[in-house]
């Protein structure tokens, strides 16, 4: 494994492959026999664990209450929205029978051809479908409303060309489907979800991102009006990371889920959906990471604090693990997680290296010297920043050193993200920046779809988002010349 | 709903009827448009995670970690393990196709058929082939081992004739799967983990059960030995809750995974795997519920306490409400549940028997005098008893409560189910009492699958464990005379 470490591929040699290597050396997740579905690997679904864990008790804390819905979804019910079917249910996973038999002519099974299915059903590709389909049976009058649901689920888009957590054909997600009695409350609602992304983003995974409106060819299927949250990733791409749908009552229309106003009249229903997936690990990874490993926010690492002692003989071992242990009780009463390194099969030097791979938050390692003089060596993994401090003290110094790098490591991602961010005025500049720099290009834009459509073509750049907080300002678009009020965030994206 | 709650068909009048009202009524579960797959309800979720959760430490403490593997898997791996493709792998989802496209002929999607997969692929039923296919690269030698893995997911398998939470198309489990050096390491491991159930049947849903092996037609196809826990419905038939099976060196060696021990010598790896499912929800719904409503242990239910004022007007409203409120945080405090109910359009009688049916253990409610007197009329759910009793120590009265109350139901439970094991000489009294009263029934039998076949034949009965505290015991089989050693677990059941 020490030479594996080594052989981690740099980001300025191949960005790409950096990211690559990291998620399958630091144990993250690898491909598995299936195309475009990935294994998660027990160190990273343990982080993934805690962001399910702290996104969950967000959710409740606004009121959201968990359910769970069927895998799969006739056929038929992607025809019933009609904007939803243009965007989803065409790369997905069909089931067509639903039973196998011994093959007749040698071993192995094959496809019962007796059983197959009146009407295929489709793997969920998202769920607003099957879930609107029943939220007809649950709502009558508007005292049924809000009803505020969340699942914690896997889902299936059939990827062509996958990457791990980035885009993989079966990934893990939440979904909230909220129904509502009024236009308003939806949209609240909407934009309440979207804020709880932003605050899980920045506050747990210290990842600064945009919040912004889609323009309408990137706006969700069957919804009409997308929230989304955009990071920038350390090559200069954007990366989408969370989205609020309005969806109108397109889907209360698409399966007539009416209900009884206060009035006393009928009316369809006010929507919204919400999703983060385990594609948020992929931002993780890449948002902070370098060229030794992970680069963990605390509030996520499995593991926050680990233990190395450097010793000769069992005598020096059973000394310095008594003293490891001590602090490491005291550790964990203040709810920090530690893990003591014993191994005797592996050297000093590769613990070091591999607990660097793994982006554990802070390393402690104590010497004979140490033992001897109360101290003991600190080690913080953002700035591999070394020193040699007492251990009388030492854990309110790594209580302090987490919460300094929870903090530090999101400063450092948004100093970056705001040096990424170029205010341009014409398409020669907005050409010249996207090769030179990339990052978010802030320009005007006519609003078209046309002139979106023609921007996407010629530069990959994409409209990220049109920003909440963009102020009013007449400009003129870049590639037409009409009028603008306000710029919008253009960038290259995963 | 009133009158819907009414409407709750007694057990004596029809036992299967009941339980499916009360799943649907007490907003459990539902069946939905897809055939055989269900919703699980905001209120049924919120006692499957309660499980989840203490199943997720229970497993952590023993050592476990949680990872995540593919939804899909290859057809061809079913063919690998002899004794798997025939248990598993029949009556399951098959994916055939991985697009649609717009209908040519009109509107809808259909099926497009150059969209065919090369192979199949089966939602898994079960994992061991698709996670045994990725320990072979995971595992080299025995410093690799052991492998202590588990995942929460959803499996689905074709059944024809599905009842809400005990057999459902698709369901939700977790799945573990080990890998260890040693036949002995494994051993212990699938006895570790069926003892890990026992525990959280009893201590968590106060449901005794009885650990035994599985015979060897009712064993696991892939397994050497299933462990099983047995427990008993009310209506006298047995429910398996789960299962935790040895599966020597079947997996390793049908997927090639070997290690290099201790000695360098290279040999198979031994396994195990165990698993519960949302089909513990079904047995804790049986276990202890009545003709008003579920009963549940106070442990899991959502919501322990309710509180309801019965006033009239505001101001009375506002007084009461201001006592409850400092009720409910002092029980908060304690890690208590609580919800205060002070809805206005129904009634205080459809409020009890909502409550009633929904299981929650203790319900409080103030009236008048209540108020003036400083008492309140306290109600626990499992005998509906009633005192009114001084708000001065009422929190420590409530705390009680909830846990005598955990304890009353299991052992209430265990009188029930001790009384229904019946100890049979003949294969008449077995049939008398199958008949009569039901329940489990110990009996000797010959060990012969052909002798157990008959019996299940006859009466629907099967052997539901040979237990592992079942002391020797000399006599002859009941069907065909031969010696037998030991009596073994008999019953009907779901």
């Amino acid at each position: 494994m020490a030479k594996e470490l080594k052989e981690l591929t740099s980001r300025e040699e191949n960005y790409s492959q950096w990211y690559n290597d990291l998620v399958v050396k630091a144990g993250l997740a690898e491909s598995s026999a299936v195309r475009g579905c990935m294994v998660i690997k027990p160190y990273g679904y343990a982080i993934w664990e805690k962001m399910q864990r702290a996104l969950d008790q967000m959710f409740k804390d606004t009121g959201h209450e968990n359910a769970y819905f069927p895998i799969f979804i006739p056929k038929s019910f992607f025809s019933k929205e009609a904007h939803h079917v243009e965007g989803f249910a065409k790369e997905c996973a069909v089931v067509t029978h639903y039973r196998l038999k011994n093959d007749p002519n040698g071993k192995g099974v094959v496809v019962d051809p007796d059983a197959k299915l009146e009407e295929e059903l489709i793997v969920r590709p998202t769920s607003e479908t099957i879930i609107w389909n029943t939220y007809k049976n649950w709502i009558h009058s508007y005292r049924d409303l809000p009803i505020l649901c969340n699942q914690w689920a896997n889902v299936v888009r059939w990827e062509m060309r996958t990457r791990l957590f980035l885009r993989t054909a079966e990934f893990l997600w939440q979904e909230g489907h909220t129904a509502h009695e009024t236009r308003e409350e939806a949209m609240a609602e909407a934009q309440k979800m979207i804020g709880v992304y932003k605050n899980f983003a920045e506050e747990w995974m210290s990842l600064p991102v945009i919040v912004g409106h889609k323009s309408d060819s990137e706006r969700f299927a069957g919804a009409d009006d997308t929230l989304t949250i955009e990071a920038l990733m350390q090559d200069g791409k954007a990366l989408q990371s969370g989205t609020s749908h309005f969806l109108g009552q397109n889907f209360a229309k698409a399966f007539d889920v009416q209900f009884a106003n206060r009035e006393g009249k009928l009316d369809y229903v006010w929507a919204t959906s919400w999703g983060v997936s385990t594609r948020l690990m992929g931002a993780l990874i890449m948002a902070h990471s370098d060229n030794n490993g992970l680069v963990l926010p605390p509030k996520l690492a499995p593991i926050q604090v680990v233990m190395i002692p450097i010793y000769k003989g069992a005598e020096e071992l059973a000394q310095m693990t008594e003293r490891l242990e001590t602090i490491a009780a005291e550790l964990k009463q203040r709810g920090i997680s530690v893990k003591i390194d014993t191994r005797d099969n592996v050297r000093t030097g590769f613990k070091f290296a591999e607990y660097e791979l793994k982006g554990v938050p802070v390393r402690l390692a104590m010497g004979p010297r140490d033992l001897a003089g109360g101290t003991i060596e600190l080690v913080r993994r953002d700035t591999l920043e070394k020193e040699t401090v007492p251990q009388e003290g030492l854990v309110e110094e790594v209580e302090r050193m987490l919460a300094e790098m929870q903090h530090a490591i999101f400063e450092k991602a948004r100093a970056f993200r705001d040096r990424m961010i170029t205010r341009v005025e014409s398409y020669e500049e907005f050409k010249r920046v996207l090769d030179d720099k990339g990052g978010f290009i802030l320009a005007h834009w006519d609003g078209t779809p046309e002139t979106e459509e023609l921007i996407k073509n010629e530069t990959k750049a994409t409209i990220r988002c049109i920003p909440v907080d963009a102020p009013e300002e007449e400009g003129v678009c870049m590639i037409s010349g009409k009028p603008s009020h306000r710029r919008v965030l253009f960038a290259r994206s995963y």
